[in-house]
């Protein structure tokens, strides 16, 4: 058991601003800071958002517990006043953005969060890990779930991630579209499918293959899915039908040329009168491999290193900006930076996608109130992207827990389907529908 | 508070394998699992051992839960049986292997656990999980560390991956050789020094700069660093002089061409008398762009994405295989499988790095006992590199908590300056001492 508090998942300058603002008083400022991405990663066509559930669930937690004031106090990060402000601390205002499993863009303002200066720049670091890393997560899979047509795809990644992100991995991975996970904290946490059988230390500590196979039998019944590459595939499938008999739940090949193999094993088993028994295999796969197993007879897929590596992108370069706040005359006042090459557009925004005969064309992002674009008319064929997720400190637990997850699949394989088919092409290229951001003013147009 | 335990980080198959073997027997045998790598990321010269603290840490707390126990029953994942089994599991092998902060090459053995198969067969996900991301941190670190010739790197990465990643992730860069974290979590855990003073939003929320600065002066004082481009470099500098005087600690650079910017910012500085005042650059910098930077009067460097991410090798591929196993008899035997492109040497292994005139020459792994290796006589320029971690269940505690990422940190500098210098070279090539693997017996000649 970890004693620990979300709180302190957090940069340390997080806390010297507070600390500085609450002194000289612009900490009670009110502010939106948004979430959002500048690019894709390379030759990518879509982002899928994901992390939100999660950072609802944190959110309901995050203050600092009395070791964390004792330590912040120690080290003097912040003054004795700060930690008295810390004690009460609870986030009060309000978020609102993109629903998990919604598609983004370059320039997607995917979170909102508002409140008091103080309250929301304490989230940042937190936010920005849960975005950048499930985000990253929930869009491999898309591409992987895609590539694998309608094949199960399951998470076998967490070996190869810090044990924490193996969890968020699994659950970004069903968002995405996965089935199932190995992860079995992730299966209790979230209440998730979770697969696995046998590995090949099971097969080695046995004094022979059929040993290995009967125990399994024995333990998991006809059902399961035996391993047989740990010898000699040919051997391994003879025996594995010869313990199982034609009712054989299934064999997995981890090895080797698995088009080649899957379509040899398939055979095998076809020829021994197993026609049931399916074929799952795990080595190494990615999408590309994924679409270029997609005429082998293969049933299954696990996937493991290239789902929780964000299949190249393991990042997705999410920030979080101030973009309007309170002014000395207590006016909503727009803000940006100008940084060279991070230079952000002042305002809160709106978000919209428009469609044309039911294909997604275009993500509007608008600087401006709702107010305001009633003004301009918003066209009709623009969809809202926007929900609210909390409001004023309540949290919507509809967008917590296991039912979320399922619904943010179901969300994202409806958005997949309205996006044009090129989403679906491993080729690199550009975001699949551009971004067209607009400031709202007498000089606007839309 | 999250209320979990190690014991579920963990993939299904570990329970299941369990189950199977606890019914059929050979759940008591006595094994020898083997981590290690099969190649480092394309054109890594060495790999940096990271994470054996955390996972001693780890293992102290490797118990399933009374409500994992419901949870594996509820499931079905295991017989009632195995439930009463788990209900009084605790590792009680042992375990040596590569010390933190050790180099690492293809096929060294960089941890050896050695128990019943059902306590080491449970380890094998957290293990994995464990040393493949923070030996992936620990490596770039190595790099980076090296091509900032002695500036300090700081680690400023936590945003950019998993919230507890982000923990990880310091502590493994520390190792590597980095002064700093951001991150709070890592700093109060492992006892790190923590770094951090103000980001845009904070210049933002403010009426203009100069408040900006003020108000990180008066919380701060004058030693603190104040981030300058936020509008107008040259003005922020102006302005940071003017309020925070030639005592001012330092300004941070977060945009645009760093080389060019620090230098027209250091003239700027010591034309304005403040000639102490030191200069920070962040922004997506990895081992290339610090290496460019060497010529620029920078004075230290925050390095987040790349470091988080393993600069491009975001993982270490390192697996944990079963290699000598008690048979029926009740004697030791080597295994390994034989799957394409997988095939594992059997037998427990030794490990020893050679030297020649204080440079490490070659890694020699070699399959046999030490006794076996005594009858050939090993070569006195062979240094051992296996330290014992665990003792029939008890921990050396000299390998965790914060003196031991201390003892890692000095270590990797130690092994470092030990490898020929092109390990310290950023063109790709191969690892810079060769692996050679030796199976000990009548034909083994060394």
């Amino acid at each position: 058991m970890v004693d620990y508090s979300p709180a302190m998942m957090t940069d340390m300058y997080e806390y010297t601003m507070l600390d500085a603002t609450l002194q000289d008083g612009t900490a009670n400022r009110r502010c939106v800071f948004e979430v959002f991405t500048r690019h894709l990663p390379e030759g990518r066509r879509y982002g899928v958002v994901a992390g939100t559930g999660r950072l609802l669930e944190a959110l309901s937690e995050f203050q600092p517990s009395q070791a964390d004031l004792q330590f912040l106090a120690d080290r003097h990060i912040v003054s004795p006043e700060t930690i008295k402000w810390l004690e009460h601390y609870s986030f009060s205002g309000s978020i609102r953005g993109y629903r998990e499993g919604e598609a983004f863009f370059p320039n997607s303002p995917i979170l909102q969060v508002e409140g008091t200066f103080a309250e929301c720049t304490l989230l940042e670091t937190l936010i920005l890990s849960i975005f950048n890393y499930d985000s990253a997560v929930a869009s491999a899979a898309s591409r992987m779930t895609s590539a694998a047509k309608g094949r199960p795809c399951m998470d076998m990644g967490g070996r190869r991630t810090n044990e924490w992100s193996a969890v968020a991995a699994s659950r970004a991975a069903i968002i995405g579209g996965f089935k199932g996970t190995a992860n079995l904290l992730a299966a209790q946490l979230y209440d998730l499918p979770a697969i696995g059988t046998a590995a090949h230390c099971f097969t080695l500590v046995h004094d022979s293959e059929r040993d290995a196979f009967e125990s399994q039998i024995h333990a998991l019944g006809k059902n399961t899915t035996l391993l047989v590459d740990t010898y000699n595939i040919e051997e391994a499938v003879k025996t594995a039908v010869a313990v199982g008999g034609p009712e054989l739940g299934g064999v997995r090949i981890d090895s080797g040329d698995l088009a080649a193999l899957a379509q040899r094993v398939r055979n095998q088993l076809d020829a021994l009168g197993a026609t049931g028994t399916k074929i799952t295999v795990t080595n190494d796969l990615d999408e590309y491999a994924l679409a270029s197993l997609q005429t082998a007879p293969v049933d299954s897929y696990g996937v493991g290193t290239q789902l929780v590596t964000g299949s190249g992108a393991p990042t997705c370069a999410m920030v979080y900006k101030l973009t309007e706040r309170e002014g000395a005359s207590g006016v909503m006042e727009p803000v940006a930076k100008k940084s060279t090459n991070k230079a952000t557009v002042p305002g809160r925004k709106l978000a919209y996608r428009s469609f044309q005969y039911n294909l997604a064309e275009c993500e509007h992002v608008v600087a401006g109130s709702e107010t305001e674009l009633e003004a301009f008319g918003a066209p009709e064929n623009w969809h809202d992207l926007l929900v609210d997720f909390v409001d004023h400190g309540q949290i919507d637990t509809q967008y917590t827990g296991h039912q979320a997850i399922m619904d943010a699949q179901a969300h994202h394989a409806d958005v997949l389907a309205e996006l044009p088919i090129t989403a679906q092409s491993l080729m690199r290229g550009d975001p699949v529908i551009p971004t067209e951001t607009t400031v709202l003013g007498p000089e606007a147009t839309i």
